[in-house]
């Protein structure tokens, strides 16, 4: 079986030797971005914390860069894994008018979101890797 | 308006002077547990860098023995206080029977659970929180 992480074929926003950042395509959360560990590894723990500590650095990293871009009501974190068993981290930026808000994004939808404001969202975006590149370049 | 976490009255797990962790009762998910931070502080990124350290390895703690204890399929984990802006980790074992595998928690219900699998995993807790207490305590 294939793990889909592992065969990552989209241009990451940013790829380092350990781990890489992408920016998600959801139509309802411009700004949704990972930070996926390269080799195929299924817990935070399977890592040694030196490692952990890396990872944690990205994601703090996408986080303040999300803050700083998108201005989020809430920043929303999350390391699941269980369809795709290759360490990942979500973080997306959540609005009070938003798809599932105040519920997680993988609740059932609360409204349809206004395209406008989706679309003020979006064009954010090229600022938002912009931020997070250049995050990720410093040490 | 009173934060829930804030007015927390339920007893810890373990607490800390910056943190604790509790229990969290849910019927469908023994072993659930989250790491909150005592001080109201909304994003990871709002802590100094070494209090985000510091939180995280409250995290892996709790993951770890979560593993140990729990034996899950899967951990999640995430961050996201939409409704609670109060810092906190949910830690959550997961299995191929559990009500919403393989997806999050907080999709619709997939199934009901096995109560004998259930009761199983509740009679664990005792050692988990034992598991749990012994980690917070190791430097």
């Amino acid at each position: 079986m294939t793990c889909e992480l592992c065969a990552l074929t989209a241009e990451p926003l940013w790829r380092g030797a350990k781990l890489s950042v992408i920016a998600v395509d959801d139509a309802n959360y411009p700004g949704f971005c990972r930070v996926v560990w390269n080799a195929h590894v299924k817990e935070m723990t399977d890592l040694a914390p030196a490692d952990r500590a890396l990872v944690m650095d990205a994601v703090w990293k996408v986080e303040e860069a999300v803050r700083e871009v998108m201005e989020p009501q809430k920043v929303n974190l999350a390391s699941l894994g269980n369809m795709t068993p290759h360490l990942h981290w979500h973080v997306i930026p959540r609005y009070a008018d938003d798809a599932q808000w105040p519920s997680p994004v993988w609740a059932p939808a609360a409204r349809e979101v206004n395209p406008a404001a989706l679309e003020l969202r979006r064009a954010r975006l090229p600022r938002l890797a912009a931020a997070i590149r250049t995050r990720m370049e410093q040490a």
